[in-house]
């Protein structure tokens, strides 16, 4: 066997130390499919003091100092899209070191530039971990399903989000009470905006839409919507339907431009999507001619995540180069934003309104005006005084008309709160 | 960009058709990922004068020549365990060229040596169209879920049954009926032996199973069972208990030994296996710490069988050094199979008995007898005169006691045809 292959890691979080913990347990098997051995050579955390469970080899309290050793590969599981963790990869990656990071803000941002720097040094910045945390998703897009084009990706790429979903079916409790017991138990952050509101979504779709369609990761073309405002409501009508409600990131080809969104979606019962339940990630691929594919598993938490970590450090180990978006960064396009507004589909809508006359018509005359007609509608008395609601199924209509129906509808001091509307996936 | 990638194909049917189609289709962008320009330089089939539309470069007779020319890879299409397929592996690997087949029955029989003879001429051997068509599973063992070990693999990897056994779920039709239509369909060979006798799946699993517990693949320790037997009332009891029957093929890990079968089972219909319906394939990795892992997709047809293919092809392009079965040769033990019978599950059986006193005293009797204990039973009234279906469900059981029981119950004459026994998986 060659020369070790020497590993320093920056972050020994929840992933961090599971990638410890992983390669002090499985060390020989693990060097023997890289073909050399693997060494952890430096690592560092914020508080090198705190109990872990395993030893510290070749700490520092200087992460970056981790670039500048004789570390091959830099893992980088600080997290951020700027600071510290964009200084530790950029200096790895001009030091000629190979970078594994699940940094998905990172990558989302400044993807194309890290890309391009990683292939002028010849060294390979890998981020399975970043995407749906242990399912090889990265590498499928990457290596697997290059053969036919991808049409579409669509996933459920958010584990916290979809706990939350899952827990308000089975329950029937409210988003705000079962986020709160999901940050008790440690499922959901202090702080969940990033996860509920669906940025962190955002992040890795927009690598999903790099390795699939050959476009820069680009942010700011994902359209971003959230749970917050879905309601016990919305997912027992689903229910009526045969629908459940998920946080989906789609990214999809119209002609030449790329559609990219997160936001809640209705997916069949039956469905693929639909069965991945509590903290799991799913994930469906529109391969062309191959086919459909789907793929699902655990999409956080410590051994998934150290799991994609440890997948990359060891084909890292193996030399074996890699495109980091799947093609040489240089012929990655600038992504054209198709108009998501385009997008068709029958429509979910809920109003809440008061209780008078003249409301149903007022709301009906409005979509009618917008060329929106109706499927099915449902209208359940509440408590005497209560508003209520008005659930309607459109016909196949362009996201563009409905919005434009709701806007004249939402400006009507008859209806309370904004109305809702969820598209159904086919 | 350095020299171009030299292909040679031998075998030019739905695959090889579909291989050439993509490369034509895409070969641009195949080769900007590949790194290198991929350029067909030879091709091998049965029969020159097939109108194919596609054009046939480096036309030969011989498929062996494209072992000897000037290929950087040869691509194996043509299929059996022994032969020309055999051959011209062999010989490509010996000249040092790289191999990419779809051939599961050659590298079943013969994988380790040919993982040892590719490794000592430091070439690869890629087979990822060989275990689950389009979906990138052998990719997904090799490299990506190799951290924490694998506990099993269990795997839809045979569309022609799973398309029965869906279509005698949706028609209520028997298995030979609804295996004719599907020859005449195209989805089943005329001889559909290997198929529904379950060899195929077999071949398949011994490649998974050595993937994801490093063994040599053997064929030999895979007890196998076909669904010729399944009737279209073993499907209908089933859904009245919330499963379906699938042919699956299963490697798991018992102690320091593997257990591989192939049987039909009962799975719930709410698990992501029994959603996979038609000619599609699933597998599901259970990857210790890591959690579940489920992956599926279309498992034949040209293009997704094409697109594994050309993954192989653009892989072994970039020059990736890759063991064959993701750890050296030298590595692999050998396979320590464990004693199947002891596997421990309920049962669905189903008697078919003539409708006279005693027969149900008597089977209960040898039930009893093996230890095997009943959770439910259902006997139906059929025509008069007609045997009588009685089906029940145990509780948990080792195999070998329930075939005790069955051999002692078969062995009555007034028990019609042979008892059947399906696992329910938990």
């Amino acid at each position: 066997m060659s020369a070790s292959f020497k590993i320093a890691i920056a972050g020994l979080g929840t992933v961090g130390g599971g990638v410890m913990k992983a390669l002090a347990a499985r060390g020989g098997e693990l060097s023997s499919r890289a073909g050399r051995r693997l060494e952890v050579v430096g690592v560092s955390a914020r508080d090198r003091a705190k109990a872990r469970g395993f030893a510290l080899a070749g700490w520092t309290d200087d992460p970056l100092s981790l670039a500048k050793g004789d570390a091959d590969v830099v893992v980088e599981l600080i997290g951020g899209e700027e600071g510290i963790a964009r200084q530790l990869v950029e200096t790895a990656l001009s030091n000629g070191k190979h970078v594994v990071t699940a940094n998905k803000a990172l990558l989302a941002k400044h993807g194309l530039a890290l890309a391009r720097l990683a292939e002028s040094k010849g060294v390979t910045l890998k981020f399975e971990a970043a995407a749906a945390g242990g399912i090889p998703i990265v590498k499928a897009l990457r290596e697997g399903l290059i053969a036919h084009g991808v049409n579409a990706v669509k996933g459920i790429l958010n584990g916290t989000c979809n706990y939350i979903l899952t827990e308000m079916e089975s329950s029937g409790r409210g988003f705000a009470d079962v986020l709160k017991e999901a940050q008790a138990k440690g499922y959901a952050e202090a702080d969940p905006t990033l996860d509920v509101g669906g940025g962190d979504t955002a992040h890795k779709l927009a690598l999903l839409a790099s390795l699939a369609f050959g476009v820069a990761p680009d942010l700011n073309a994902i359209t971003t919507e959230g749970i917050e405002h879905i309601t016990p409501e919305d997912i027992a009508f689903a229910s009526e339907f045969g629908y459940r409600i998920k946080l989906l990131g789609i990214a999809r080809r119209v002609g030449n431009q790329i559609d990219q969104k997160v936001q809640p979606a209705m997916v069949r019962v039956r469905s693929a999507l639909a069965n991945v339940s509590g903290a799991a990630n799913g994930v469906l691929v529109d391969a062309g001619e191959a086919g459909p594919f789907f793929f699902s598993g655990r999409g956080a938490g410590d051994a998934p995540t150290a799991s994609a970590v440890i997948a990359d450090i060891v084909e890292a180990a193996t030399g074996a180069p890699s495109f980091v978006f799947g093609r040489p960064a240089a012929s990655l396009r600038p992504l054209d934003p198709a108009d998501g507004s385009k997008a068709v589909s029958p429509w979910y809508l809920r109003f809440e309104v008061l209780d008078v006359p003249g409301v149903l018509a007022s709301i009906a005359g409005h979509l009618a005006e917008a060329g929106v007609s109706i499927e099915s509608m449902i209208q359940r008395v509440r408590a005497p005084g209560a508003p209520v609601a008005i659930v309607m199924i459109t016909h196949e209509t362009a996201q563009a008309s409905v919005e434009r129906a709701l806007k004249a509808i939402g400006a009507s001091d008859k209806v309370r709160a904004r109305p809702c509307m969820i598209p159904m996936e086919s």
